[in-house]
């Protein structure tokens, strides 16, 4: 007997370390895992829990393995100016006005916005991040949650993101994983970020940070003191922790081997923001090739706007074929493999989810593959990553509890959600230069 | 009086030269043509047909300037391959299968996906275009319909093709268009493309041609008899009709001031297949300072795998800032102005679509931006562009006659599309290789 069964469902999981889809099977959920996956039963018992999935195809949950959730209150607010000014003229400004309920309210908008387009996983880094995870509590989700520190902010304020780091670790029945979040190499000088490191280390965590974001900082890096943002992680400690990195468009040839023997790396992927902000591309074949793993991600919606990993993933695939000008390049499976297994060790979670199999967490998302974009389905996996957009998404589950029903919230309230945000709307839109935390001067 | 009437809906008008949005407004359509846009009145006169909008935004129809729509049927059967095997082992033979049938529940499938996107207008190229216009008919959509000729076919061929053209030209209330469709320069010769211009001439009508749709087939014409594909459209006559180009990725600067002495020419531009295909881009900074105009495009969805205007239209811009490495590269107003302004004038329809305004055909599309992905609303012109997806599209209206209300279709019978397409899908998996038309060596 079940707890929760997902019934008749095309799903789409790894076989001979391939993607594959198994079609018309039951997913039966014990607790907050996966307890088997079988040929459809017409007349499951009816003590249980059911969802009719008529077919849909059952993924694993996506994960956003770098994004500022919250910021969401901002989006719209910084289009078409150059990453100096989107930081020194709008998002630094902007962010002096956020109070903790603004964090509270735009952390469950981006929530549901993320449960909505099937991601039920997000590794974030901001600020008040005690009303972030009051918001995941709510909501239900998986979250990486880090409370970012600048250098600026000096080590009390370092020591306070510390606090907020242990009391929330392993919470929210082990939903909650917490991190470390120094800024980025160029905002935290090199004390600040062995002090990170101490942290981390008396806490049993990982570091989440900006580094090599794009190839100017590792430029100018190079030009102020020799060596480049990847170095200064090593340098300082932080590769011997887990470590996420966004966004590395700067990493260089040098870096890798550094990022090679480090405890464990992965790199954080957001291209719509990288595109938006001209900032190049994180160098995803080199990093592969050297066993780096990559995950998607979206940054926050003042660059990236939305917080939709399906969009993410597409991006994805098309610019690193554009980039080789190769369409061979980055087949179907590696794209799977990097949207789920790559994303899922990114968050260092690789052993409990990105994978619909019997033992691993129960985070499942059914996805509509009957609408007209879809038709005729020669190729359901083709489907999924060039066709399939986020309202397809119909039921989402995150550690074996239902979130979202054919497209409604059992764990949010929208309209509240939305209310609530926009009373806020012309006091967060408003500009404060002269309070805001930093300069960007990388 | 009205016949129709959209009412309190956030309009995206053309003001000085800028588009902005006017809150609150109702739309009034008599016959064909916007008649007024005014401040939204309470009570409209019961006898009209009034759409509620409640304060959704209001767009002009989207068009599609270059799409080979019924090869939805071959959606997902050619991925992760090269340009010479997606023609020569996949797309050739696929096509050696087709028959008129699949053709006209391919178009019904493909105009169902734009009319679900907010796509009016489809500039299509492809086979058995008597079927494709009988569907346009059922369908109510707008259509510039050419049949596609290759010179392997000889002038018989091409003579059945304008048959068509002076059939269907103008016909369905004025909804449809022709155009004569000879495939390329490269599958077609000089003499042929002259005969082409003789019937385009003839009929009063343009063409509509692929060409330099890669910077190696601008190499491989070079080579070949020293001219390029654009120099060959000039030569030939083909740039003394209307033409529409697609996909120009291999336009170099000597082209430029051929296409600005040309009578009317428009470039096609689809974002999607060029990244997927690794053909490069279309070069929009020079054509556009050239006076060149650039509409939107998405190809066929053998390659694109979607009928997506609004995914290309945020493909265009991300690129663009991408290529420039410069994110003040072509702001949101420059977006609009090509997707609409500039898509219509690609059309030919330049003086008729593409603005909500008195005097212009009724094509409007109805989009809702209260989707948790479009909160809070700080900028609808950001949010038009950077976060709106084709599932946000809920009624469209055509040369002033309602096809979709709420999502729901008032003039296709999405089942029996379904029904229809997908038991022929077996038989259109088959490659015949040795039937294919052609043999792609540009």
């Amino acid at each position: 007997m079940f707890d929760l069964l997902i019934q008749n469902c095309n799903a789409l999981v790894p076989e001979n370390g391939r993607f594959t889809i198994r079609h018309a099977v039951d997913i039966g959920v014990k607790g907050d895992r996966i307890a088997a996956i079988e040929p459809t039963q017409p007349d499951p018992p009816a003590t249980q829990q059911v969802v009719v999935a008529n077919g849909q195809l059952a993924i694993p949950g996506l994960m956003n393995t770098h994004a500022h959730a919250p910021m969401v209150v901002f989006r719209g607010l910084a289009e078409d100016v150059t990453v100096h000014r989107w930081f020194n003229d709008y998002i630094w400004p902007l962010e002096s006005n956020l109070t903790p309920e603004d964090v509270y309210w735009g952390m469950q908008l981006a929530l549901a916005e993320m449960i909505e387009s099937g991601v039920t996983t997000v590794t974030d880094h901001y600020f008040f991040m005690d009303e972030a995870a009051e918001a995941v509590v709510q909501a239900g989700t998986r979250a990486a949650l880090g409370w970012a520190a600048f250098g600026s902010q000096g080590k009390e304020g370092l020591a306070k993101t510390a606090v907020f780091a242990q009391k929330w670790h392993n919470q929210a029945d082990g939903r909650i994983t917490t991190w470390m979040a120094p800024h980025a190499p160029y905002t935290c000088d090199d004390d600040f970020l062995r002090a990170a490191v101490a942290h981390a280390r008396r806490l049993g965590i990982g570091i989440h940070i900006h580094a090599a974001e794009e190839m100017s900082q590792t430029e100018s890096s190079l030009a102020k003191r020799g060596q480049t943002p990847i170095q200064v992680l090593a340098e300082t400690g932080i590769l011997d922790l887990p470590t996420i990195i966004a966004h590395g468009c700067g990493i260089i040839p040098a870096d890798i081997p550094l990022l090679q023997q480090a405890k464990q790396v992965g790199i954080a992927h957001a291209p719509k923001t990288y595109l938006k902000l001209g900032s190049g591309l994180t160098p995803i074949p080199a990093l592969r090739e050297a066993g780096i793993p990559i995950g998607l991600a979206t940054d926050g919606a003042a660059s990236n706007n939305t917080l939709d990993i399906l969009e993410s993933m597409r991006l994805m695939v098309l610019l690193q074929k554009h980039e080789a000008r190769d369409p061979e390049v980055m087949p179907l499976q590696e794209v799977l493999d990097i949207t789920f297994h790559g994303s899922a060790a990114v968050v260092g979670l690789g052993e409990k989810i990105g994978r619909l199999q019997p033992g691993y967490l129960a985070d499942v998302v059914l996805i509509d593959m009957d609408g007209m974009h879809q038709q005729p389905r020669h190729s359901l996996t083709a489907g999924f990553v060039y066709n399939t957009r986020a309202g397809d998404v119909q039921s989402v589950v995150v550690n074996g509890r239902l979130l979202l029903h054919n497209r409604r919230h059992l764990t949010l309230d929208k309209a509240q959600i939305i209310r609530e945000v926009q009373k806020s709307m012309t006091r967060l839109a408003q500009r404060v230069p002269s309070k805001r935390i930093q300069v960007y001067n990388p």
